[in-house]
This record gives C-alpha cells, structure tokens and sequence, in this order.
C-alpha cells in the first residue's frame, strides 16, 4: 500500500519532533512536509531544529526543507503542533485548501462542529464532520486531540461512565516538566521544588471530558452530565502525568467492579485494530506503590495508561492513581492515533 | 532563668538532629542529654551522628557523650524522636520514671488518655494528663505531636472549622523526601519519578485531624465528626510537603471568608506567647503560583503553614494548597512547641 | 540454530535485571537459569524479583524458578551480577563445574591470568584463558568486564593510545545513580546535591585501563605504561555517565587528527560481527553542549560512547567529553558482548 | 554611625534579588536605590519584583520606587547586577558622576585600570584605583568581582600560590543552575540531564585567576605566570558549585602542608574585619565525601570556601575538591564584601 503524505505544522518544538518521531515507520503514513516559523523556513529540518528527544532525527525528516506554515504543503493529512494562540485560523485555512488537520492544539477543541477525539472513546463523534464541512464549506476536516491530562483521564473514565454512571470526580495532577515545552519551566522552579499551578489546564480538564464523554445527538455532541474538580501541580518529572482521580457514581461499584470493567476496556471494534491502539488501552497494576512515572510511561508504547490504587474513597466512592505519557498519547500520539481512525472511517481517502 | 534541661532519645536520626538543631540556643531549654541506640553509646555526639543538616552541629552537643536509651537521664523533659516501632514502651518508662516526654512518635498519639497536641490548636487537651497519671500510676507524662502531613493540615482547618463546620474534605499530598528520614527513599525513586504510595500515612492522615479538633469533654476527648480522605504522594522534593485540599462545610463560605479566617488566625492566647509560635501560624498569599515548597517552606523559620490559591470547587465547597516544614513544624519543631507549652501551662516545673 | 543456554547469577538486582532484559530475544543465547540469593530461591522470577526497568518482565523470565547460586545449574555460560564481596569463590566454582563465567564484579579482574574484556579493545587477551586452565585446572573459565567508568573510558583512549601512545590523562567523572545499585544512593544525597566520592572508583579507573591497554605477551599481559588521575561524583541522573577527560600524549595530535581517529575506530575485525557490537563504537558529537546523559546514553542502543567537546587543554594536550550507558555498556551489556566474543572465538561450543 | 546610602543597578533580577537580602541589615550600607530596566521603572520594588529567594523581601526595600539605570540616583555605591552585555557604559557612566561602582559583571573585569578584587585575596591592587581616575578622568571608581567559579577557585589558591607556587593546574567545575539565572536553564536540560558546557565560563576560569594573583607593580598588575585549563558542566543544584581542582607546583608540597596552608589562611588584616569577612575563608573538611552543595554552601554564611579530599595525584601533584556559593560569594556577597573594603580604605568616604 502507498503511504499517506502527511505534514506537520509546528514542527521543530517539543510536540513535533514527538510527530516526527512518532511517525517513523508508520504503516499508513509518510512524512513528506515539515513546517515551521519563519525563522526556520527554508533550512534543511536536521539544522532548523534543536532535536531534544534521545532517539535519532529519523533520516526521512533529516533533509526535508522546512516550509512555512500555509496551504499548499505536499501532503493529505496535517498535523497541527501549533501554539494555541496562533492554530486557530491557520488550521481553518489548511481545512478549506482540503487537508484533513489532526490538531494538538486548544483552539477548536470545544467548537460545536469540531470532534474532540479518542479514538477507543468516542470514535462516533467523527459524524460532526458532515455538518463542519456544511456550516464552514471545507474540502478538508479538522478533528482534535484533548489536552494531555484530560486525554488519559477520560480514556480511564469512559468504561467507568459506561457501567456506574460518573456524578462528580476530583482529580489531582502531578505534570511532568514535558507538558510545558522547551524552554518551558525554569529549571530553578523543578529543582527541590514544584508548582501547584499551571496556567489555563485546571479549566481544561473540567471541561473537555464532558465532551469526550458525551453523547452524538444527530449532529452534535450533547455533554455528559458529570461535574469534574481539577488541581494541576507541576513537578520534577520529564515525561508522564500521574492523577490522583476520585469519583463519585450513579451506583456505588466495588473495588473489584472498578477493577474489572478498567482491565476489559478495549474500546469499539473500529479502534481496536489501529496502527497506534495498544492491546490494553488501560493497565490495572495491583503492586501497592504503582504508577510511577519512570517506571510506567511507556506501557503499550507509551499509548496504554495505567492505573494502581484502586480502593474505596471515604469522601466519594473510589479513588485510584492514573499515569500516561503525556507526549505520546497526550499529545502527538494521540492526535496519530486519531488520524488513523479517519483513515479507518473513509474520511481520508 | 536558668533553662530546663532536656533530653533527645533518637538523637542520632534525622529527625533527633532537627531536635538537636533548633533547640541551639532555645530560651527555655538547654539540651543535657543525648541518648541513641547502642552502638552509639559512649560516643561523643560529633563522631557517632553522621550529621546531615545544612548549619554546623551546635558546639552545646558536640561533645556530649550518647548515653543508652533508658530512665537516668540528666533531664526534665524527653524529646523522643524513636521510630514508631520502639517507641511506645520506652516512652513510657520514661513517663513512669517522672519525665515529660514530648513524642513525635505515632505509638501513643490516638490513645485516649494521651494528648495530640498542637499548641494553637488544642492546648486545652492537656487536660487529659490529669487521667492519663491517675490510669498509669505516672509522675512525669507523655503528650505527642501528630504526623507531619496532619499537623500541617489540622492547623489550616482548625479555624475553618471553628467558622464554617467541617463536613468532609478531600487531601492530596506531595511530601518531601526528609519524611522518609535517612537513608529513606532511595534516588532511584525520586529522579525523573515520584511514589504515589506512602506506608501507613494515609491512615493517619484520615484519622489524626479528628482527635486534634475534638472537643474536651470532661477527662476525653470527643473526636470531630467530619470525614477525610487523604491520597499520598512522595516526590522529589527535600523539605516541605505540599497538599492540595478540598472541603466540604456545613455552611458554604465565600472565597474572601476563607481567607479571612485563615488570616486571621492567631490561636489562643496561651499560645501566641510560646518562643516557638510565628507572628502568623497560617500565612496567605496571593500570587496564582504559591506557595512552593523552595520558596515558602521556611515562612515563619519552618513554623508558619502557607496557604494560597484559595477558590471555589466545583465538587465540594472550597479548595487550596497548603505546605508546612515537615521537620520542623512537623516534626521537631512541633515537639518542642508542644513542650513550651507544657512549660507555659505549668506541667513542667 | 539452537540458543545457546545461560544463567544468571544475582539475577534480582539491578543489573541481573538488566541481563534479563538485555537478554531478551538474544540471537545466540537462551536464558534458562536464575540463581539469586537464599530468600528468593524457589519463588518464581517475577514473585522474586521488584523489578525496576521500565520495560516489562520478560515473558520466558516471568516463570523461570529461582534457584541457588551454586553450580548445577543448566546452562554453559554464566552472567555473574554478584556483589565483589561475594563474587570470586563463587565463580571458581563455577569455572572449576565447566561453565563459561562472564563476570561483572571486580573480584578476578585484576588476576594475571584472567581476560579483562572488552571486544573491540582486547579481544586477543582471551589468549590468557590457556594459562588460566592450566593454572586452576578448570574445564570452563572466567572473564571479566571492567569497571563501567573504566569501559566507556578504555574504549575512547583505544584509538588514541594505538595513534598517539597515551603518556597520562587525568578524568573526572559525573556518575549516574544506577552505578550503585538499589536501593544505592539515598535521595537526601543527590536531591539539589552532588557527592564528590564513590568508595573504590577511583582506584579501578587509575589501574583497569593499564590492563584493557596491555599487550599481550606470550601467556601474559604487559601493563600499559600510562598514568591515570581519576576524580568520582556521583551526579542526579540515573542513567548515564559522563566524564571530562584530558590527556597527554606521546605524539600531540590536533583536535581533528584525534576526532578522526575516534570516527574511524571500529575495532578488530572479529568484533564487529558480533550481535551487541554497534555500528559505531563511538559516536563523535560537534554539537557544543554534547554529549549529555538523556540525550545520548542510548546511542547504539547503549552500546556506544559517545564523544563531545574535542578541544586542546593548556596543561595537557587534548580535552573532551565522554559519555556512556553505564549499565548497558558499562555493565550487563559490556559482558554480555564478552559471551558473545568468547562463541565466536570457539571458547564456547 | 550613620549608614552609607547603596543603591542596586539591576535590582530585580536574581543577582539583584541576592542584593537587596544580603544588604538587608547591613552594619555599614543601607540601600536607598533600587534601578531596573524600563518596564519596571515607577513600579513599588515588590510589584516589579517576580522575589525568588526563600526569605521575604526585606521591608525597607519592598515600597522603594524603581528607578531607570541612569546616574542619579541618591546613593554612594552602587552595586552592579547588569548583564555584562549592557553593563560596560552604564558603570563608566556611573564612576564618571561620582559614584563607587561595585560590579559583578564581567564587562571591566580584565581592564588594566580596573582591581579585580577579592579582599582576602588581593586588597592592594585597589591601588589600581588611582591611575583608573587619572585615566579616565573619573570621580567615582569601578571596581569588580571575579566569575563565580573563579571567586572561590582563587580564594583557595591564594594560600598555596604563596607558599608552593602555581606551575599549573585543571580544574572540572559542577556548577548550579542559579549561576544562569532566571529563567536560566530550562528543567528539561537538568531533570536526569547534566550539560558539559557553559558559554564563556572555561575562558574566564582560565583567565581572571591570573590577574587575581597577580602582582601589584606600581600602577599596574603583572599577571601571575601559572596555566589552568577550566571544563565547566551545569549540574541539577540550585546554588554551590563544586570543583575537581588538580595542581602541579613549583615544589610538590605534601598534603598535610597543603592542608596547614588552606586552614591556616585569613588574608591580610585589613580584610580580616570587615563584615562581610568570614571567621575561616577556607573550611577543611577531613570526611571522605565531602565537600556537598546541600551541607556546605551556607559554610561562613556563604561566605567561606569548603574543601576536602585533599590528597596526591598521579598526574599533577595534589587533588582536592572545593565548593563555594556561587550567588553569595561569587556574585553579590563578593561585591558587598569589596564595597566593605572600600570604605575601610578610605575610598568611599
């Protein structure tokens, strides 16, 4: 099978160059446009970019010219990696030249006609893109991927709503330096210290599940009924946010329930059998002191999540720990993975 | 005024060289006696401890010589900084033997006729001394100081209880490594990692705040009635333990209310006076960002807890993040403060 | 063809951990025995083991029992990760019992007629396995890795001496925590901290290279005749070792003859076809700031040094940066490579 | 005795920050001028001032109105925290209107006219003083403090230069992240990361340490005639930067004689009584693994130089390691303590 030309916007910052990596070998796509600011444009990608990550820049990349970051890239799919401040009209031009545009980015995330993606969650909301193209008169599409803390709690929470019906949930996030970018958090802020705040995330989190977790009403998305509280911490940790997550249920489940209805979550038919989809979307560990960051990250190739601690809460009903990687499957894995299943579905062609 | 001499069983450890550090030069105490386990008796102090603190061993303990850790010591209160396993029995010989032993041990702290004190929270408890000498036949006594995490915590809702009535709340801590003592938690735990698990805290993290803010009622205490659920973590962080806090009252106050009463808090009178008591036991601040551990863990010289980001939750009432010195104010400092009131109370003459 | 069967001796720590791991899916070799110490005998691996990679458990080591560390075992090579202290009689015996003993401990390093080994710098030395039966009388035989400091260190110098001829160099070293095993180094050490020691590293790194860089001669190896300064910290980074090193040299080259002679080294002929041998044995980075421990320590999958920094010194003659995978390279990966030049060679059939 | 007015040029930057706390209280100095750059201007100190120390903003500084960095300010000396790009004209602006310039920034350091200056070090080379105002036809004066790692390097050369004489010398510096500054390094080149490079630094380190030994010759300083060769990493400590220091001398001194020397040390009397002076500017430490960034910065309240380990080495003549406190020695203390020797010459009236 020929590969999909694919792009990616953004591409020399911490969250392309996971894109870049990432997509390495794909099966079903080919990186055949990287772009970039101005300052960048024009130079060969290996020099334009400040590569940050421990594996080599792929030499498919390696020599591709940066280009500037407007229609007319040599590619069907485009990956957004944009700043949230400057996605919104850019990816809305790239979806009217015709591109399918799998953003990373906040900016059209809780737009009524645009879905907020996961693709073992909600891969139904892809139905919103007839009345995108209708309403915006696009060729192309864009879907998002959620903000990466939300993106593993509601992967987590989905199996959860399905069999007790989720009321009201406290989560609490200990974020790794990763989330913030390069050069993102001082060094003097992680060292023998943390940051209990991280501007703009803890309304994120509250919201974006809501959505994800709703339900496709003909042609739009009707929010789950749910109410979330978010604490966001930085602390000194390079890849992986944990979630000290506790709800409160419709109906009350035991420890066992939980545990069971987390363990056999694999999501519709249609994602199961996605390049990026890992065998367990969620891990339930039974060792007292796990996820750790370090040491649970990469779990299903840093696309699973995994959960430990699974226990009554005194307060609501159950409480448990929640890892994921926050670049892989909270940030360019999942907007791949997303990809994929437009793919999957037809969107693509 | 010649100074009370006291004694420090467990002077060796970390938190007995807290003992030894902030009691250099106390107005009231004068430190007579180090007792340690046996291979470090008959040692002087300096060459038997592998001192760890940052400022130099005070030149009043270093040539004390470290004697067994049995009655006979020169001294009228006994600081035991024991770990909890070997702790209960000894206190108590100690107690029986006529010293007033301060305990930052958890071995008696939830026994009905022993004080869990907090000199602005509870002083009045002391009254349970009165029982407790009667029960065991003691002329000296025994009053201990609760779990740092608790100690730190109790203190900010002590006067959020007394103006708003707590129902239940809900605490998520990011403790520092000092807890673990030394050598505690191994590096490989704590770089690029954090541990959501820590043995036995959360116990007491639930259940110690409910005695600290009963009420006396004759020669008990009646517990307070509200439930907590506490969820902890160890990360990479020296001192200083953070907690993100959410509560539940019988009366909701407004954000500006809580502040207020936090602010405003100054504890009793008998208290206010104690050489260890800051100008401001709970200090606010403003900025979105606070406090941080490298930046607020020293308010008060380690005694203040500050609190910030102050906000409505939207699943129960109010939420904030705390963080206190866990050696100090919770640990040795809190010790020595619940002596200087058995000092100011007349219990040690 | 059929896998070779192994064990592994001290299969439960870190790097006996890091042997199973490595291990996995060898193209020559099988894994069939793991011996550890007496309370882990007769639990299965995975009960045994708290493994600490973040990788999962090898499925074909999950099952295996645990069995004593004593010979009997099925197996003809054996991975030695015991600690020195209790190392060299325990690999006698297994010599003596026929097996091919592949050590990482120091204890028979330094012995005249055992091979300290590195394939692409010595493989010749295993010429001193003859005496060595000879001698002691054994059907099998024992070789050693060096100290990993030492590995990634002899492996630069190689080119160097063979080009230059090495007169004396001075090296001071940033270690990873992963050096000293788990538990290991103490989080109270290495958070906002360094320690400027690490007992008996500094002898091995000034003695090891004389042996690596030897000659052999008849059934002996002549020292090389170099001085070497080694100065030891251990560093808050968990994988990864760096080191300044400056030399001076018989012949003073300029930078680029010894960037050349670093590039062009590939070794002997007969290590480079070996399975764990990387493509380039050192890598050369012109980047200013590399090498760096997250961002190259898993050049060649960790089988790689890597170079940076190549610059003259005033006081001696050549200054660079020198990085390696401390326990890949520098240690179950580095002996592992030894077994593997020991199959090719014919001393394992 | 009525307290000299001191004003800060750079005041809200983190040197500027160490400034305005160390000067809090000062026996000699009271700040009556904080100047920043433009966007500050007009704002109260504490509103401009993103604080960063552990301490509160000292009361007599947080309502001082900023000022821009032009002459005028009410103030004898004037404390330089500029970034050495902008600081070269500003400071001669400043010694031009009269004032006493105490610099940190590198910008006059190695003019001829101008003392680089440690006052146990060299206090007689602020001789240079008088030819610096002829030349320039200046009223005021600059005077300059040495790199951070340069500082505390030459403050424990100085006793061995005297007696052993420098023939050359390596230093390998560990340097912490608050000598860069905030924002500074990003955490993620400092979570499980080391950088072996500092832009700048090995030139300084190799340079400022001959003319800080140099000889006063008339008006003018001969440079001494020693070789060092500085390799410099950042490392993940906040403050204290550590120095594997190698040296050969002009005869090899053993290492009690090097010991007696550095113990022995106090400086010249004149600085001997200065507030600033510590009561031992060498601290020897006899422990194998010391000296450490956590226990030993504060040594001297920052102001003393801790060493240890000293012992032969192989290549040169003796090792040891040396750590200091880069912002309170090497940076704004060090300028205070040269303000301090300035009034006690008689140069600022």
């Amino acid at each position: 099978m020929n590969r999909i030309p694919v792009g990616i916007l953004g591409a020399t910052g911490t969250v392309g160059q996971r894109f870049v990596q990432l997509l390495d070998d794909h099966p079903w796509f080919q990186v055949t446009a990287l772009a970039a600011s101005d300052r960048s444009v024009g130079q060969r990608y290996a020099d334009a970019c400040h590569w940050l990550l421990p594996t080599p820049i792929p030499d498919a990349a390696r020599d591709l010219v940066v280009q500037p970051i407007e229609p007319g890239l040599e590619c069907r799919v485009v990956f957004s990696a944009l700043p949230s401040g400057v996605a919104g009209p850019v990816e809305e031009r790239f979806a009217r030249a015709g591109h399918a545009v799998c953003s990373n980015a906040a900016a059209h995330r809780m737009d009524a006609d645009v879905p907020l993606l996961i693709p073992e969650v909600n891969p139904d909301h892809t139905a919103l893109i007839g009345e995108q193209r209708r309403r915006r008169g696009w060729q192309g599409l864009v879907v998002t991927s959620a903000n990466c803390s939300t993106t593993q709690l509601a992967l987590a929470l989905k199996p959860l709503h399905d069999a007790f019906g989720l009321r009201r949930l406290s989560v609490v996030t200990m974020q790794a330096a990763s989330g913030a970018g390069y050069p993102g958090v001082p060094a003097l802020d992680l060292l023998d210290n943390l940051v209990p705040y991280i501007g703009g995330e803890e309304e994120k989190v509250e919201q974006e599940p809501l959505k994800l977790l709703g339900t496709l009403e003909g042609d739009r998305v009707a929010s789950a009924a749910f109410v979330v509280s978010a604490q966001c911490n930085r602390v000194p940790v390079r890849d992986g946010h944990t979630e000290c997550v506790s709800i409160e249920f419709a109906r009350q489940p035991g420890a066992d329930e939980v545990i069971a209805a987390l363990e056999g979550f694999r999501g519709p038919a249609e994602a199961a059998d996605l390049p990026g989809s890992p065998a367990h979307p969620i891990v339930v560990r039974r060792e007292p002191d796990r996820p750790q960051p370090v040491r649970d990250r990469d779990a299903g190739r840093g696309m699973s999540v995994v959960v430990g601690r699974v226990r009554p809460c005194p307060v609501l009903h159950t409480r448990f720990v929640l890892l994921g990687h926050n670049t892989v499957r909270g940030a360019a894995g999942g907007s791949i993975h997303n990809a994929e299943l437009l793919v999957a579905q037809g969107w693509v062609a």
